[in-house]
């Protein structure tokens, strides 16, 4: 993530990532402030064999697409609410990249945070049945809170 | 994709998936005009075995949504420009997803219906070496391309 | 509605309607996270002969949307304000239906949610005398109201 | 309507009425530069039993809130791309009504016409079983197109 | 003004005007709720020679709109930032009038009530020697209080 | 105005104000790239004893708000679309001024100019009684031409 | 700036430059409440040899623009989010500028400040040694501080 | 450039540079499609003494922010209108910068090219005497010719 302000909102991915049993670190690097360990990062994380990236980033969210400039792996990007326009700058830089340079876009802050490790976990899955089978576990939960939430609601 | 007139869209993702050697399959199938369709298309689909999904639709562009809450596989959405607010309709409609149920939304038209396809790339590259040797290629293209470019310009 | 955290709005259609004396069920169904509830729901009311749906849902606010893809009854959505976008996503999300599938959409939130309650009975007093009657007399209110307002600013 | 400009759009609404067997009738009539036109066909619909009212306004599009506002039947606005903002303009005139006064906002421009005609064929429809059977079969119809369409591209 | 939840910010037309020495009175009418009531007022206003009409309005801002549409007295547009949408819905329903009916609309919230107050008065002044000779010592000393802001913040 | 560009949109105010009898004359001045001239033309139009000022301007609209600072004389904006903002940009310059210097704001682009006439032809009308009833057959033939434009509409 | 409000977030440009080594004045003049002081201050400027402008100022923030109408030196506009807007409207003020008149345009708020002063700096260092040398150590401080932003997450 | 389909509109740039004789040199490099080569012309361009970056992008507009993240010369930036979004998402994208990096954003499109010309001849005539001249000439060309349009536009 670009700033070390974001964390409270990307530990959301962290979360869903953990709880489906993946193998997650959470850093900061601004592709603004500090390019330079941007690219060292990404490096290191080729050699290591990182899978998928997800980026949080607000305001000109160039994070995401920086990444997805240098890597031929999945680029997950989470736009944050964190300027006076709410997060309309950080959606819009962070989704209208350039044809040949995908980043997949989540929606605003938390949410968005949530889905990019549920995300991650469908594209990891496609090459894992135990993520999968733990990714229909958790859209059935999904289902199953709604059910109750209904049944708490119509209960009062 | 919602409707035909969206078709010339996104064939881009379609030719892109097959300079990538990628197998892919392209319909129609509206979640307001025929939901029964969608349904059905995504039970052959699970199947069938299809991996990823590619969803394009304007204004109220509902369907990426309404296929990511049938299935656990990694949905991509591409937001149409096909109404008077220009794409900002279907690209908050595609984007701003519930915590749970993602959808990896691409740039607004064309260029979004390209980065689909790179995408799905990406995320079949990851269990298929062919693939990702293909996109190695193709990303190296990327930029031998704008070094051609910036030669014609500066040639001129 | 899409949460049991559009409840409090949602409840502002609830009022209307039992004031009108109008019998009204209010229950909670994502789109996203619980499709088969959706259309296990829409079913029942068919059977049960529900005359009109009040749908509230925020963000990507695809409910409506998805209830007017099944029914031929009117159905009336209530965009919340629940991301964010402060609405503005779940507006489009819900108005920019394409042709043949409409959704009657309200304002934002609270009196969005209102309106909803206004709008069913006018539907429903087309065949019902007794609601006509009281909502010509809500109507009354509603400029005496006003009055009052007046009255009350003018004396202070 | 507000303009006669708006006819070639409002006649989407005139057609699908007609075609589902609903008797229609088309005039102009400015809440700003004819109000008391407004007001005096306004008093007729009431004399003549006229059941829904559906109305295209673009810019500041207020037409549809002056009906609302006499009236105790349902209200149905389009909002017509018109102006320099593309139809936003008339989108939040028509649609951000005060509690107890609703329009059902359709989407802009032509959809949104087409659906005004279907909505008040629904709302109709709960009184009428002629035009209930009709709206199913309109709705078969929509479904078959699509259906159609996706032959018609995959033969291709 | 259309609701008395507007009354806090539409003082500030009112103090404007009561400092430059120009009679005002203010009430409540809602375009939507009383509509019977605007006009009633409209034709007392005609009766005693009132000169300017100041409107304050949110959201779906029809009430300047509907008075120009019966008035040829010039009519100034006070937009109030009072739904989700931040005033942005009430400027362009206020803004956007058709051609041969405007509206003077002013800033959003209590400046623009500010600004009524000092473009009615700036009305007046063109037949009222008293008032121009105020209102030339009232931009007098708002050049002084930005002479004295630079001189305190300076100072400090 | 602020560039010569405008002509041909500000041309509706010179029709209006001709067509009512009121003298106007127009002239080209940059608030940014002709300041003096600006300032000029404000003087001598304060020896002359102009009344009303109406300027047009694009983009970042700011000759409405600079004359406004030096005149105690009602003045109009109007917004031109002539960027790619399609006047939102315009829009927002021209009528989010703060307390004590209003811009009496019109619609976006040819509408606002025909308003911007009307508009002083309104404000002059106070002290001119053939002005106040040209205004009036100006407004009767505005609600002629809705009634014809419905007759020729019903009688195709 | 053009008002004492904005105060607090200017303050932002003031700090680093004296954290570069750089003299800096701040002082408030209103474009719209004393446009005489804005051009006494400019006249002022110039004689003494004043190299850069940074403008903040809100709404229709027209201040920047002035500025630079008047002057050949660069001139940097901050948009404050000040109105109900939140900022939209003073950036597309500040930024629009027509060809010939540029303002260089900084982020909203106070990380637009904190810009206005590294640019600033930036310029002026292209003729400085001391400040392109402290401008280095700033550039370097900012990757640091993302450097230490790290560890302390991960330490956590 | 970030596209060489921007030449037509970043020539605006070059083309004043060159009448204020100053050394231009254009090229193309995408942040996205050949980061290598973004990285390798600014490590050029440090060696050769470039003073002042121009850079012209559009959609998720990346370039100009990720220059400025590598260097401390002054960068200024050219939003360009080539999406669906008008150049509303490449103005969010290089304007909304964060504190401590800034790109000195222009108007969208073509003028925005021009200003970027002058406000690179502004920077550098602080310490050049030569284009400080040229540009005071430029300045008062600009004023020549609004002065001959108001001629032309009245003698007509």
């Amino acid at each position: 993530m670009g700033s070390q302000n974001d964390a409270p909102i990307m530990q959301g991915a962290v979360d869903v990532l953990k709880d489906l049993g993946i193998s997650v670190e959470m850093t900061v690097a601004s592709a603004h402030r500090s390019p330079a360990r941007v690219v060292r990062l990404i490096d290191e994380a080729g050699k290591r064999g990182v899978a998928v990236f997800i980026i949080g980033a607000g305001a000109a969210a160039h994070l995401a697409g920086v990444v997805a400039a240098h890597v031929t792996k999945p680029v997950i990007g989470v736009p944050i609410d964190s300027s006076a326009l709410k997060g309309l700058d950080a959606l819009l830089s962070t989704v209208q990249m350039p044809p040949g340079v995908p980043v997949a876009t989540m929606s605003i802050g938390k949410p968005g945070a949530t889905n990019a490790g549920v995300l991650a976990a469908q594209i990891l899955a496609l090459g894992d049945k135990g993520i999968a089978a733990r990714l229909e576990k958790y859209k059935a939960d999904l289902a199953d809170k709604v059910e109750k939430a209904a049944r708490d609601l119509q209960g009062t």
